[in-house]
């Protein structure tokens, strides 16, 4: 069993770490840096060190700092959470290669889920559908516009070690295809450092639909049900819920039998996530695969029970995940608001500062995760989240009318935050009939502008 | 379906209801004392009326005016919350006959239950054990001499009226008799304006287990699994927790039967609980019923999944209990500590004043519930509890390492608590063991000072 672990990430994951690793009698080890100097990580952790300075290339997206930092402490392990080098293969292999634990999968299954087209081909082989597209990266604009023929518009162009909705160009017509190809590339290289693109059929208005994977050593595999993340805006996520109320019961089995299959025949062992896009018609496809824990674990855990950082850190270990499939039952609804501190008026730029005055809600139900306290700082240099708020009930409109109530009682002064946004969103009859797409974030916002709000 | 609901009370059980309220649709009126006026509970309920200064019986005890200000904010319906007015029958009528819903059980039921001879009877007759006693009021002293003999040394006199500990003697020899019997009474005069008292065999060092139940109007009674509260200082309970794993199945299958037949018996219509003392052979014994939600609640609703509070509005309501008792699982184990205000060193006296700093535990399966705020005033007048903190996990000895990292990330600053107790109980055998009864608390605190703790 892993004894002293480094935690390579800050705010509110690295206090979800630190609780587990409390629970599981492993120590723990924080890095942080120097904007981080006051954070609550670093005040539960058993030991903190100071890595640099901000930006994270600076700090924590330095690997071989933070490798050295974990021998010189003494760990055997280290977790990566989520963002940062979390799903970077070759800093998974830079820790196993110094002898310790890397909690994630293989980093082969990182590179590989990291290689869109890779992946997207090992999930066909799989038997999971994947919408129409190219098996490799495009070699031309020529070769492009073939493909697009071929597929019929519109289409999309992603990167092909993208992710995140970084590196995506969606072209409606002919015309639009070698500009949006040019730019893709272009930001691909950027973000990537590789220009590869390849392209798929655009759905139009997908749900935004994934499925919750365990796996581990031993080929034992299972999902905790779905999540859907469909109200999102820019492909980040704002509410999360699971299960999903608008797969029909054929579907769900499919959709997570097919999940299941697929992470069995790659051998994964580990938490992870594959995302898929529903359209209208219910039709389900392959997106990607996440190979870390995710933001909105916690509402899996919440209709399930089942903690996914620890069991995440004892598959890691070497531990068999002792959970049978038919011993993870659904219970009710659970929902995710992420409360960030940003403008909403204004395109939702960060709105960083002291927090002057926090009051967190609480009760049956209610769960809250976060690593702002009483006049902490919302830093500028990393993402703004100020905390996850999250209420389960025994239905998902109770879960609605619960989340309401818990954030009229939510107060965080001195920033701007999105909890108004949030809150409209739970009166909306789209969103209450659980009927939102992918695109209807920024189609509620534009209605509530039109009517007087966050202008 | 009650509309506008007015509550008789204060602290965090106001805020509870409050928030059950909210996921119901009803409103809610709250009664606040001067010392209130910044509370929480006066800050989210929908309306708030001042009704007089503290001491209680200036406000939260004055029946008339609280009557008089559900009639005049136009409510339907009255929750007392605990303690206060929760087993005032006479309180509870008043609300009827001025056409409003009280939320609890019939007055009858709750007369009947104050009553503690008479309870008793009642509970004997419906094959519940009762240890061996008086069925009446003792009359004399020569009558309690007489009771002592043919009951046997230790005995325990009891106010008839009593409850929650007070104006009780315990006699272990027929010399301190007459003595115990005077004292008794004139507690008992002072604490319920009756004198009267009884006698029981007494039990030594037993364990507190508790049943939960629900009755709806139209007969249909359920239990929500026991309680173990034996973590308790003076009948004040510290730590409590569900289920009781020191119950063999039998002996649980054969409490929870008995207990729901005697709710049933009784015609029980709301949430209340059976007191049991359970001794070292496994014998339990009737103790008393709480025909009120009790402070403790939180622990069955986190291993059952059930809201309580809302249970015990619709059930007042009129509404049919729809839950079925083989719908009603235990999921793993729940525990909650009561952190408060008070100064374990001087005997745990109350230490009111302003909390500057405060900042509560969260995470998967962590709970808070709490009236306090940072900058809030815990006030000399009420009981001091600053907040209940409740953790679930998927068994006992999972629990009590979640409650240790909770109460690690638990600070309250600006009084002195009993976080420090809670959190070094947390690590004694007899507790781990679950072996511990109600003499335990003073016993480990004695074994504390000795090692120079809280001297």
């Amino acid at each position: 069993m892993i004894r002293r672990l480094l935690i390579a990430n800050r705010g509110e994951i690295a206090v979800r770490i630190i609780r587990a690793c409390k629970e599981l009698g492993i120590e723990t080890v924080v890095v942080y840096s120097t904007a981080d100097k006051e954070s609550l990580a670093v005040q539960l952790a058993d030991q903190a060190v100071c890595i640099g300075p901000a930006p994270a290339k600076d700090s924590y997206l330095n690997m071989g700092l933070i490798v050295q930092t974990a021998c010189s402490t003494g760990c055997d392990a280290v977790h990566p959470g989520y963002g940062f080098l979390s799903e970077n293969a070759k800093f998974a292999r830079l820790v196993q290669e110094c002898d310790m634990t890397f909690v994630g999968p293989n980093p082969k299954l990182i590179q590989m889920m990291g290689d869109k087209t890779q992946a997207r081909k090992l999930m066909k082989e799989a038997g999971v559908p994947v919408v129409e597209g190219c098996e490799d990266a495009l070699k031309s604009v020529e070769n492009a516009k073939n493909m697009a023929e071929s597929i019929g518009y519109p289409v999309i162009i992603k990167a092909r070690l993208g992710g995140g909705g970084r590196g995506m160009r969606i072209v409606y017509k002919a015309e639009d295809l070698e500009n949006a190809y040019t730019e893709a590339r272009q930001e691909a290289k950027v973000c990537f450092e590789n220009d590869e693109v390849y392209m798929e059929r655009y759905v139009e208005n997908p749900k935004h639909i994934e499925v919750q994977i365990l796996g581990d050593h031993y080929g034992h595999v299972v999902h905790l049900f779905e999540r859907d993340c469909s109200f999102q805006r820019k492909n980040q996520k704002i509410i999360e819920e699971a299960p999903c109320t608008a797969l029909t019961r054929d579907n769900r089995e499919k959709l997570l039998s097919q999940a299941v299959n697929a992470a069995r025949s790659i051998g994964y062992d580990s938490a992870g996530t594959m995302e898929f896009l529903m359209d209208k018609q219910g039709n389900f496809y392959f997106m990607e695969m996440n190979t870390r824990i995710q933001v909105e674990h916690p509402v899996t855990e919440a209709i399930t029970g089942v903690d996914l950082i620890k069991w995440q850190i004892k598959i890691a270990s070497g531990q068999h995940l002792t959970l049978k499939q038919e011993d993870i039952q659904c219970h009710g609804h659970a929902m995710e608001c992420r409360i960030n501190a940003e403008d909403v008026a204004h395109d939702f730029a960060p709105s960083p500062g002291p927090v002057t005055f926090m009051h967190v809600p609480g009760g049956h139900g209610v769960r809250v995760d976060t690593a702002v306290y009483n006049g902490s700082i919302i830093s500028p240099y990393y993402d703004s989240m100020i905390m996850k708020l999250i209420v389960s009930a025994g239905n998902r409109l109770e879960c609605i009318k619960k989340m309401r109530a818990s954030l009229e009682e939510t107060i965080v002064s001195g920033v701007k935050t999105n909890i108004e946004f949030n809150y409209l969103t739970l009166y909306q009859k789209e969103f209450i009939e659980g009927s939102h797409d992918i695109g209807y974030a920024p189609i509620l916002l534009k209605r509530l502008k039109e009517n007087g709000q966050f202008i």
